[in-house]
Parts: C-alpha cells; sequence; structure tokens
C-alpha cells in the first residue's frame, strides 16, 4: 500500500498543540505507514523571523501533496507585533484560493451529555446534526477593495463581494448532493432582500440546480432570521448551503450552540481533485490559552475523518467518527487536557 | 402645548395590527392632544393597487413630521406576488437613507421571567442589558453593485460596502456617549482580519474618538467570534457599535438570546435633527401570523420610549419602560392576544 504524502501546518498558539493530537488519532486508526507527514513551519514566528508567510516555493511543494492538515493561524485580535489579517489572508485564505477550495464543509452536532449555552426546552429529544456548506473561494473574501484619502477624514473604503454564476453553481450543487444524502432537507441562507444582485444570483441558481434534485426539499432564510433560527430551534436544518462571509458567521453560531468551537471540524475541498484539500478546526489560534495544553483537540481530530473520507477511506472515518462521539460522550462536562484527550482518542482507535 | 406631528406607516402583515397598540400607549401616556396622528397608507397593498411605493410628495411631506412610526413592511421570502426586496429597499430602506438614519439604536435586554433560548446556567444571576448601535446609511446597504450576463452561466454579481470616515465616525462617536451614560464598556464588531479596507477605517476611527472617551473601556471582536459570545455569555455587553449588515445579523440574534424579536424595540435616528427619525420594531411583517391578532406588540409599543427619549420627553419615555417592564413580568410565559397587551399595558400608563 502506498501511504499518502500530508502536508501538516500547525501554524500559530494552540494550532501545532491540536494538530499533533489530530496526526495521533490519524496514525492510530490507520497505521504508521499509511502517511507520510511533511511539516512546514508557516505562521506568526516564521514571518517574525523572515518575513515571509507562504513563500511561492512552499505553495508549490504544497500543491503535490494528497491533503494539507491545518492547526490554526493569526496573532491575537488587537496585537501590533502582527498586522491584522496578515497571516489570515497570507497563509490560510492563500491556501484556500490558490487550491481553488470551492467547498467549505463544516457538520454541527450536538453529542449527547455535551454542555450546550442552549436551554433544556429547545434541545430536549431533539437531534441537532446539520452540515453548513459556506462557498470557499469568492463572496467578500476576493480582497476585492480599496480605499482612499486614508488616515483623513475624507477616507473612504470600499469593500467588494464578487459572486459568480460558475461559483455560486458548484457549491449549491454539492449542497443538494450532501442534502440528498442525508435527511433531503437544504436551506439557502442570504440577504436577498438588500443584497439584490448576489441575491437574485444566488435564488436563481438555487432554484435551477434545485429542479435536478426533485427529492430534495428546499427552504430559504433571510441570514438575519437564522441567527433566530439557530438559537430557538437548530433541530430543523439538515444542510445549509451560504455565501463565504454569512457561512463565516453562522458557522461559528452553530459550532456554539453545539458544544462550542472546541468541537468543530472543518474541510476546504478542491472539488475537482486537482488541487490538494484541506483540513482544520473551525477554531482560530487562541493566543490567549497557547502553551498550556489545555486546548481542546476535539474539533481537530474530527476533521481527520473528513480527510479520510476525502481520501476514499469511509470506513477509517467512520471509526474516527465513533471514537470521538464515544469519547465526548464519556468525558460529559469534564476538563480535560490536550494530550490527555487525544490519548483517549487514541486508545480508542489502536 | 402645541401637539408633535408623527407619521404612522403600518405597514404590512402585522405591522398595523402592531403600530395600532404602540399609538394607543403614546395617546395613554402623553394624553390625546400631544400628538397628531397622520396615517400613511403604505406597503405592499398599496403598490399592488397603484405600483407607487413611496411617491416623492410623500417623502416631501414626511420631511415635515416630528418622528415617523412605522410597522413593518416587506412580503413573505419567496413571494412571487412581489419582487423580492422591492419594499424594503423602497420604503424602509429608502426613508433610513433619505432622512439620514446614521444611528440605528437597538437595545436587548432580559427580563426576569421572560423565556429565553438560552440555559440557565448562561443568564442566573446575570443581567443581560446591553444596545446595538448600528451604523443605518453605508455598508452593503447602499445599494452600490451589480450584475453582467444576468441568467447565463457566466453572470457577475456584485455587491459594494461602502464606509467612509464621515459615516463611521458619527455613529462611534455616538456609540462612545452612550457607553459613557452606562457601564462604561464599548465593543466594535468587525471582521478586519479579512474586510481590511472597511476594517481598517473602522478600527482607526473606533481608536481616534476613543481618545476622547478615556473613561470608556474599548474591546474589539470579530463579528463571528461575537456569535459565540452573545449565546455563551451576553452579560459581557455594554455597548456595541457596528456596521449594517453585522448590526442587521447581530440585532437578530440578540433579540433571540433576550427573549424573542416580540420584543425588541428600535430607532432610525438622524444626529441633527435636520430630518425626522424614525421608530419601529427589530421584527418584520410576518405575513404567516398576520391578521390573527397574535403579534406581540411589545415592541411596537417599546420602540415609542425612544421615540419620547428622542422628542425630549426622557420622563414619559421611562414610564412606557416602566408599564411595559412590568407587563413583561407580570405575564411570564403566558401567551396574550396583540389588542390584550396593548390594553395592558395602556391601563398602566393611563
Ligand atoms: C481566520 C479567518 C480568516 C477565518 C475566516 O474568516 O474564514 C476563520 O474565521 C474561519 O472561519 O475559518
Ligand atoms: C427588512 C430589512 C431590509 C431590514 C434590514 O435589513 O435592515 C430588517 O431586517 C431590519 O433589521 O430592520
Amino acid at each position: 500500500m502506498t501511504s499518502s504524502n500530508i502536508a501538516v501546518i500547525g501554524g500559530d498558539g494552540i494550532g501545532p498543540e491540536v494538530t499533533a493530537e489530530a496526526l495521533k488519532a490519524l496514525t492510530a486508526v490507520a497505521g504508521a505507514d499509511a502517511f507520510n507527514f511533511v511539516h512546514y513551519d508557516l505562521g506568526a514566528e516564521r514571518w517574525q523571523r523572515t518575513g515571509e508567510v507562504l513563500p511561492d516555493s512552499v505553495l508549490d511543494e504544497l500543491k503535490g501533496v494528497d491533503a494539507i492538515v491545518l492547526g490554526a493561524v493569526g496573532a491575537a485580535p488587537g496585537s501590533k507585533a502582527i498586522p491584522s489579517g496578515l497571516l489570515e489572508r497570507g497563509l490560510l485564505l492563500k491556501l484556500r484560493f490558490a487550491f481553488d477550495h470551492a467547498v467549505n464543509l463544516r457538520p454541527s452536532k450536538l453529542y449527547p451529555g455535551v454542555p450546550t449555552p442552549l436551554a433544556p426546552r429547545i434541545v430536549d429529544g431533539k437531534t441537532v446534526d446539520f452540515v453548513v456548506v459556506r462557498e470557499g473561494t469568492e463572496g467578500l473574501y476576493c480582497g476585492n477593495g480599496g480605499a482612499v484619502r486614508v488616515g483623513t477624514p475624507h477616507e473612504l473604503a470600499t469593500e467588494v463581494s464578487v459572486n459568480t454564476a460558475y461559483g455560486v453553481e458548484r457549491v449549491v450543487r454539492d449542497a443538494y448532493r450532501r442534502a440528498q444524502a442525508r435527511r433531503g432537507h437544504l436551506t439557502l441562507l442570504h440577504k436577498h432582500n438588500v443584497l439584490v444582485n448576489a441575491g437574485s444570483l444566488w435564488n436563481r441558481i438555487f432554484t435551477e440546480v434545485g429542479q435536478e434534485f426533485p427529492d430534495v426539499e428546499q427552504k430559504y432564510l433571510h441570514i438575519d432570521a437564522a441567527m433566530i433560527a439557530l438559537v430557538v430551534d437548530p433541530s430543523q436544518f439538515d444542510v445549509i448551503v451560504t455565501d463565504n462571509l454569512f457561512g463565516d458567521i453562522v458557522t461559528d453560531l452553530a459550532a456554539a450552540v453545539t458544544g462550542g468551537i472546541g468541537l468543530a471540524a472543518s474541510a476546504n475541498i478542491n472539488p475537482t481533485g486537482e488541487y490538494p484539500s484541506m483540513f482544520e478546526p473551525v477554531h482560530g489560534s487562541a493566543p490567549d490559552i497557547a502553551g498550556q495544553g489545555i486546548a481542546d483537540p476535539t474539533a481537530a481530530i474530527s476533521s481527520m475523518a473528513l480527510l479520510l473520507d476525502h481520501l476514499g477511506k469511509p470506513e477509517l472515518a467512520k471509526r474516527i467518527d465513533d471514537a470521538v462521539t464515544a469519547d465526548i460522550e464519556a468525558r460529559g462536562s469534564e476538563k480535560l487536557g490536550t494530550v490527555e484527550i487525544g490519548d483517549r482518542i487514541a486508545a480508542r482507535l489502536a
């Protein structure tokens, strides 16, 4: 059996800590020979040392791997040492765009026994288990904007949301397929009553592609109304499809209501397979708790199930999912350390 | 005593129903002679009858009033009878922009006894009482965008967020003043790690204006992180300032966690007084429950406290707030009709 080449970017803050546990789980489930891990030293420290964020030579190398495992990148908000967003845009978003990660997949599931901030009457007896399919290569994330008269009382700054039929169609189609393979419900989130140009495009494609999926029930919600729906009845959702920024916002809320960002996994998928897909926890680098060994690696480990699925090993993916589920249920609201959680899950997988 | 001229736009769906109760409260607290109500027949029905949304002659007339009371406008999402967003943009947003409603003020308060979707451990023993100051005349709400090759597989649709130092400064300053008059905490919500042009402008103004308010503690949160904060610890907020679209999204979540959109009041304030300000519940026209007499008029009634405050009658505003608070606490989770709630609050005010 040939082993898969996995590029590993631990990144900043708690990134390397949770990534180590993710790799531990991968090795435990698939054996030491299944993967060839190549570690890349990228992130805040490298930038501070060398002024490099993601050199072209590294980008070229990454292009050839089978998948990328990412921890987290980014300095603390308000940090003076690193310009705001430099690493997010130069590394994380750069990879999503360079490798055409059209489908940003973010499952949310409330496991039994996991403390949720929602009241018992909202979740008791209900199944909260949905997937957000977030567009990953367009919208307000294109870096298409500018500013004039910067620093003066006459400054004007713009940000442009770019949406193409091509980009919307592929992510909407992906979402319909997932809905079809799940419980058959797909919800489009947008704000078409205000963002009329982008909204009309999303609506049109949603309706057109929907005709190919007569067995999938279609629903539309304004993004603001979705905020309410996610806290008063999250069990109503099966698959959600939305644009890049709305997807960013809604998946943090989704993570929060299903027990926290420490459990939320994600995949950045290149649909054609031309480029490597990338797997990462939804959470950020959390510099406030870095180095203490207390970050929850569950999201990073769960992301490995998405990676295995993507690499065509659904049985191994399921074993990770099952081990994670069992461990989450076993630990209840007990606070465990990063390595401890990683070891417990690896033990279940061995 | 001269009476104030109030333009009343009941609008669509439950709009007229809740507005009637709001006017009842106004009359009860201030006497029948304090206000001269002029009703304007605008909204879906008028458009369907005449093809007019907001004729220039009406806009001119409205310019001269002391304040505007708005119910709600907008057809059901997905309605085929009325083009998406036609009324929202042609009436509601038109008024906000024409009358330069820079400060969209949205208080959120969790009243004792009100059912919240949050778990007891999140809210018990805590005070959840904050105000969102949402910018109302810029951002993605300018209608600045377009589309080419519409309806084809090559369609490109854009939306432009427009941010000026002038527009940001006035709303940020307003927010600092409010924070100073409250508990002294102001949080800026944005996404400056991705929306770098707009984000830098908001950051700069936030910091600059903040120097005039050394007694106000400043904090920054990414909009996605704010989603989590609002459900895991909403008591941390005092005043929030943010842009038009983030404000739209965050205030629906804020309303949801503090007992629902039926209680959320809002003011669209023209800071110079050159144009009339406008007072409305945060909720929409809710066509699904229109005509049944079951819509909660509390938000519309609370908006009248904001109106009275704005018209320089803080004692009357406080009486409305007190009556609303008392009634909310008295009713607990009992379901009451629209008129019944209006009558109960009016009785407390008489
Ligand atoms: C770090 C940031 C650029 C990123 C995003 O906005 O996409 C993060 O919030 C996420 O959700 O993956
Ligand atoms: C109806 C709609 C245009 C409006 C908005 O987006 O501002 C509403 O959601 C609100 O929050 O007042």
